[in-house]
Formats: structure tokens, sequence, C-alpha cells
């Protein structure tokens, strides 16, 4: 095959595999998107006991199958890029292939079923085929917003977990004694966290007065707090939805009106050149 | 009975039935509400062993009152609407329907104390009645601020989709063996989203130190993910209540530009007039 | 005495226990503060089983000494109003009434102890007591945000309502025979409540596995709708406190400028009057 | 050694010390940062008793390690201070000789185990150390959104106690004869406590049909009101983020009116010039 043929034919593959504007390149997505949420599917089903022991040939061959073919895509990716060392070693390249590993290793080792796991990684890729539609530009003000406040949640979890180290220690030496569920500081501190994020198990509850009345106020704390990460990130979508962080105060020389945006240069509303 | 006459009292029926301006509309409305909540309520009761014993041909005889009048007034919209079939087919034509047919289905066939809970539905009746107040208005802006992020909390659900399969898979992995809550993926799966929605009933709990020491780290990341929806809805909300003019999408036809305001006459950017 | 003399004195004793101005007005507000938190701790201690067999006529005698006092203080104050009549129907006019009422019952009747909780609301006095600081002013931010969001609350938990029958009857289909929670719709309906507000007790647990998939899909949706009460009153309280709701569009007619607040009269930046 | 030079070493010892700007005093501060919460490590560690009885001498050895590092630590940020009792007095200061005293205490008194948690609070230590990066603005802008709605949230804390205690009343006469849980008063507000922050640990439940149907009640109410301390923080963060112009408190000269914003020169209200 001459080199001009093998680069269209690679281009051409390059367009389907990793574009997805073009009729083929979109139907190529979706097929994989289909096939990552089986594959995840068999995973989920094969660790239920009695499908297991049903199923268990039927998904040893499902489970090859979706290995064989997503191992022919990652070839393929490989092939049709055209720097394969850089795609090999980003994010989605080792998920590519983390995806496929653990079925041959499992030839070798028995017991590998906890690398089953690193499949439902598959389904990450779900966000990048999620350019099919407008929900790229959703997930990425999300995304926004999050990395706007990342300094801002980092400082709060970082007195959340202060916060419950101290909590812990104190309910350790109140219940320690008498309750079994407080028999140590790390579970103290479990406990304190199952309590401040409002989830509360009841597998571990404070017995004595004290105890009870400790967690009261950590209880009415932890109510108060979960106001702080929610405020954070609201307000960072609010600046965001509206622009007013970027809005100025400067007014348009000719019809006086306010309200511009930072970039704009000139007045929305005359049309007049802004300072 | 001429036609026109006929046309009058069509008309008449209309007005009481469909609309809620008139004084015999608005109690018409009125008795309607009163009518369904009565009906659920017997629904409700008759499913408490010691009442269904003791008043079992009370409950018999108020469900069959129920079910004659709500299909008199089924037969009456079809009857004074003028295209009956479109309302057959709506929405709110379809839930009138299914609220009266349980019912008489039961009289063939036995057990169809299945198909009484679609009576429920005859509730989301409620909201058209609330056309009686301001509260319709209040439902939209709610439905609008809804509407408006929907994109955004689909890639949030879906992303939490994810994360909660592939943690309740890790958590399968780590508790799988000693604990017979985490007996398969599916299980460990729901206790994922038991625990990361901050409910945590504790019919399954973690009793290995590693898996206590996860749920702590999910607990915290349940909590702080909590902020997402409710600083996108509100964003939503506080973007909806001012009115405050958000960037449309068209584009300059001189600079082909986009993230143009609302209120914008001119192109931000080089002063061409917008249409 | 004097009819001047006699008015004197009303209009003192008013002073001193209607108003908080005067030191000796505050100096009553806040004994009257210590005095009810002492007579709620007493009523609250009373009901603990070895205090009450321990101090039984310590608390008796206390009991006494607290209603004695209210009353004297509630007949004071009938006394130096105005128009004892309004006072006495009015919302603290009857809380005194009820505060006393019950240990004086408890001399004819015996077992009134259901009555004392009355006494709890003598706590609502407190809010009165706040007019001392500036308390009352942030008090009267939140009346007004969640009265200016009563409407869009008030359908929102219709919402809920409906959605938490519905909910409730499919339970209690899927999980009626295997599991004793479920026992009956209203029981349904108690633990689709105890989910969807993430309250989580696990006293009534689904049991099947359509009824866990289920619970999964209500606990993601009270996840996702808990952003809506949460995004209208952020949104009422975020109007109020820049007062942007409230702000006009109007520009001033001799500087141009915008941003005025709907009560102003003259413009904020040059003084000259607005339209 | 002459004057000069010590005070060149006092000044060398508080520059690596306290500052944290020169390549030293950064090295020192992330040291001491690693230091304490290996310190804390060993505490927390302690407490699990598989270890203790396991590395007991070890654990012992690496206590008594850090904190002879502290004590010098101490000593040396009295001595390169200048005013040495103006530090020993202020917050952290106090916090650095609570997180000494415990070891030796110990020496003297047999199971100074319960003053071993104030060591816990060597973390807080952290946020100083955090001045490494930009973390304090972000934290400073948390705190400061908390300072600005402390008022509204002591309000409303004392609104939620004010329920609690008479919810707690309310429930405690309606199961306190038939379930155990709810024996007394602080039981039926720890309860209640547990309930309404959508805690739900399930060691205490309703049994009786009106307590369920009540407990209905508060959980809505819990999750209706949880939404206004998210509302007063989100609100105070977007008015932060934006910089929007609070009102401030300042009277009209003239006509004595407030309520005017802060970029305000001229009464709203008169038109006369402001302060």
């Amino acid at each position: 095959m001459p080199v001009a043929q093998r680069n269209k034919l690679k281009e051409k593959i390059h367009e389907v595999i990793f574009e997805a504007d073009t009729p083929m390149g979109k139907a190529f997505d979706v097929a994989l998107l289909i096939l990552i949420i089986a594959s995840v599917l068999v995973v989920v089903l094969e660790s239920v006991h009695n499908l297991q022991t049903r199923y268990s040939s039927f998904f040893y061959a499902l489970e090859w199958g979706f290995t064989i073919v997503f191992t022919i895509e990652y070839i393929l990716r490989l092939y049709c890029v055209y720097r394969p060392m850089k795609y090999a070693v980003s994010f989605f390249g080792i998920i590519d292939l983390l995806a496929i590993l653990p079925t041959y290793i499992s030839l070798f080792i028995y017991g590998t079923q906890y690398l089953l796991v690193i499949r439902g990684l598959r389904l990450l890729r779900v966000f990048r085929i999620f350019k099919l539609g407008h929900f790229l530009a959703e997930a990425d003000t999300i995304v926004k917003a999050l990395r706007a406040s990342r300094a801002k949640i980092t400082v709060f979890l970082t007195f959340v977990l202060l916060l419950v180290i101290v909590i812990g220690s104190v309910m350790y030496l109140v219940e320690g004694g008498q309750n079994e569920g407080f028999s140590s500081i790390p579970r103290a501190i479990y406990w304190t966290i199952v309590t401040l994020t409002t989830v509360g198990y009841g597998d571990i509850t404070p017995v004595t007065e004290l105890g009870q009345f400790l967690s009261a106020f950590i209880m009415i704390l932890g109510y108060a707090i979960i106001a702080v990460p929610t405020g954070i990130v609201s307000a960072e979508m609010v600046a965001d939805m509206k622009g007013i962080a970027r809005n100025n105060t400067q007014a348009c020389r000719y019809c006086g009106r306010e309200g511009h945006a930072d970039d704009a240069v000139y007045c929305k509303y005359c049309g007049e050149r802004l300072n």
C-alpha cells in the first residue's frame, strides 16, 4: 500500500474513532457507549451469586468478547494517532489500557476479580463521548465552578478534618469506656464523620447522657456547616451564569448606560466605542 | 334540542369544568379537589389491615361512589370539549381515564389492588386546579428553573451514577468476603447510594477497618457534591428572580462573535447593529 | 391614689415590662429571659425518672414559684396596658396565659403532665425579648425571605406530598407482601418521607431487590429535589441582601447613572431629583 | 555575646519560626506541619487496643520525642518574640503550651489520657502555616461570610433550639408511655435533633401511629428549614464575591433617613450631600 493511501486510511480511522461530527464518527461513539455500558453491566451482574453460578460460562464468553473488541479498538487508536506514545500515556490512553488488561492477566493469575473493577473506569469514556451533545458545555460549567472554588473547598475540608479528629477524640474519652462502638479514636472519628455528614447509620450511637448531649451539638454543627460548601458553589455558579463578576461599572460616554461586560469594546445599547 | 341550544349547553359545561374564573367554575374545582383528596385517602386507609377488616363494605361503597362520579365527570369532559380525541390522548386525559379504570377491571379480575395505586395520580389534577390562585405562576418559576438546569443536572446525575458504580465495586471487593451486606455489586451500589445521599439506613454498614475508612471518604464526598445540584438550582432561581438578561447565542453578522446580552442592540465587540 | 399618680405608676410599669430601652426595662427583660429558661429547664428535668423520684418536692416548689411569678407578671401586664382585652387576645397574651394555666389546673385534675408542654411556648417570649439587640432585624430578614418564598414553598411541599403518596403506594405494592415494615400504605408513606428527606432511620428498609432498586431512585430523587427549597430561599436572600430586586432601571436625567433603589427620590450620585 | 549579635540571632530565629517568606522559614513551617500531623497520628493510633498492646514502648518514645521537640520550639518562640508575655497569653501561645503540658503531667498523675486530646488542637496550627499559600485568603472569605451572617445564624439556631424543645416535649407525651426511647424529655429532644438534622441513627424511632405521623411532619420541616442557613451563607458569599455595595448605616444629616448604598454621595430621599 502506497504511503498516501495509508495516510488516507489512517486519517479515515482517526476521523471515525476520535471525532464525532461525521455520521460515521457519531455512530462509532454511540456503539462504543452501548458496549461500555453492557460491559460494565456484565461485571456487575457477575458479582451476583445466583447469576454467577447459573450463567458462568455465558458471562465468561461475554467478558472475552468485550475484551477482544476493546483490544482491537485500542490498537486502532494507537495506529491512527499521530503520536502514539503521547496517547498511550494520556489519561484516557491509560484507562483504555487498564480496561482490557485484567482479563488477560486472569489467564495467568487466578483470582484477578479484584482487578475487574478497573473496568468500571471504562465508563469515564462516556464523558468523552458526551461531546455528542451540548452536555459537555454544561459539564464544563460545573467543572469551572468547582475549580474556581477549589481553594475554598480545600480549606473547608481541612477544617472539617481537624474538627472531626478533635470531636472524635472527645467522644472517645466520653463514650470509650461504656460503649463498644467508641473503642478507639479511629472508630470514634468514623462515627463523627457518619454524624457530621448527617448519614447516621446507627451502627454506632452514643449511649451515655453526656455523649448524647455532645452528639446533639455535633449534629447541629453539621447542619450549620453544610451551608458552607453549598454557599461556595452557589456563589460561583451565580457569578458564572450571569457573568456579573466580569461586568464593570463604566458608563458609555454617549448614552450614559452601564452594565457592560469586561470584554466589551463597544456600547451594547448605542454602538459607541467604550474607553 | 336545537344545535344552538346544545352548543350553549356544551359551552356552559366547558366553562364550569375547564375554567376557574367564574363562581361556578371555581366551586366545581374546589369540589373536585376535595373529592380527589377523599378518594386517595380511601385507597390509603383501605391498605391498613385493621380498618380493611372492619370497614370493608364501607370502603367498597365509597370506592364505587368516587368511581361513578369521576366517570360522569370524564364523560362530560369528553362531551363538552371541542376536540374530544385530543383531550383523550392528552396527559390529563389519560390520567383521568386511568383514575377510573382499575375499579371496573376489579369486577372481572380479582386482585387488582396493584392497579389501585394509579388512582393516586388523580392527585396530579390538583396542580391543574391550582390555577385557582397565583400558585401556578410560582410552580412555573420552579419548573422553569429546573428546566433551565436540566442539562446540568443530567450531567451531574450521570457523573454520580458512574461514581456510584465504581465506588460500589470497590466496596464489594473490600467488604464482600466478611460482610453479608456487600454480597454482590448491586447490593454494594445500593449501599453506596444510601451513603452518598446521606440517607444512611444502617441496614448495611462496613465492618472492616479499610471499609470504614473508605466510607468516611465517601460520606465527605457526598457532603461536598450535594452542593452541586443546590448551586445549580440556586443560580437559576437567582437569575430568574432578578430577570437579569442572560446571554443569548446569536452571533454578530459583522464580526461573528457571540455572547451578547439579551438586551444588547449593538455588538459589544465591533459596534455593528445586531438583529 | 389620685388618677394622675395612678396613671404615672401605670406608665412606669408599662415602661419596665413592655419596653427595653430604659435600664430598668432592660434589666426586667433579662431577668424574665433567665426565669423562662430556668422554668423550661425544670419541666424538662422533671421528665427524667431518676431526678423526678429524688427531687420531686423540690421540682414541685420550683414549679409553683415560677407559676406565681409569671401570674403576677401576667396581671401587671393586664393592668398597665391601655387596652387589656386587646393584649389578652393577642398572640403573646394567650401564650402568657397558657404558660401559667396548667399548674393551676393540676390542682383539680390529676395527670395534667400532658399540659405542661404548653409551658414550652413561654420560650417564644424570648423572641420578643430579642428586641434587646439587633437580632430582631435579622430575624425579620429571615422571616421576610421565607414569607416572600411562601407560595413557592407551598407549591413545592404539595408536590412532595403527592410524590410521597404515589411512591409510598408503589413501595407498598412491591414490598408489602414480604416485609413487615411496609404492611400498609401509611407506613410505606412514613418510610418514603424518612427516605426522601435523607433521615433514613433504618427501622424500615426494603428487602426485595426491586424494592432496593426503587429505593435507590427515590434517594437520588430526594438528593436532587432538596436543591429546590434551598434554591428558593437562597434566591430570596440574595435578592433581599442586595436590594437588587427592588432596584429599578431608571437613569438620572442629569448624570445618566442607573442603579437607583425603588424608593429613591433623588439621584444618589449627583443629588438631582429623579422622576 | 554582645547585644547586637544577640539581637541578630533573635531576629534570625524569629524570621525562621514566625515568617514563611524566606526559604528557611518555609522549610521550618513544612517540617512543623509534618511533625504535628505525625504527632496527632500517634495519639490516634495509641487509642487502638491492638496497636497499643504491641507497640506500647514505641508510642511512648515517639510521644516524648514529639513533646521535647515542641517544647524546644515553644521556648524558642518565647525567646525570639519581642513581647514574650503577649505571645504566651495569645490564642496560639496557649495552644502551643497545651500541646506539650499533658505529657509532662502524665509523669506525676497516672491516667492523663483524658488530656491527650488537647494535643489535637496542635492541628489548628496548620491554619497558621497555611499562610504558605493563598489558602489563607480563601479561609478569610469563608470566615468573613460566616461572620457577616453570624447574627442571622444565631437567630436561626435559637429558633431551632426552641422548636426542638417544644417538639421533643410533644413527642415525649405521645411516645413516652409505649416507647423506651422516649422515656424522658431530654432523650426526646435528642431524638428530635437526630431527626431534624436528617442524621437519623434509628437508635430511637417512633412506634405509635401518631408518633410516626408527627415524625413525618418533623422531617419535612427539617427538610424545609435546612434551606435557611444555606440561603444565608449563599447570599453572603454571592455578595462578597461580587463586591456589590451593601447598604451602610449612615443617616442623612438633613432628613435623618438611613439605608443608603455604600457608593451613594447624595441622600436618595432629600438630595442632601452625605458625609
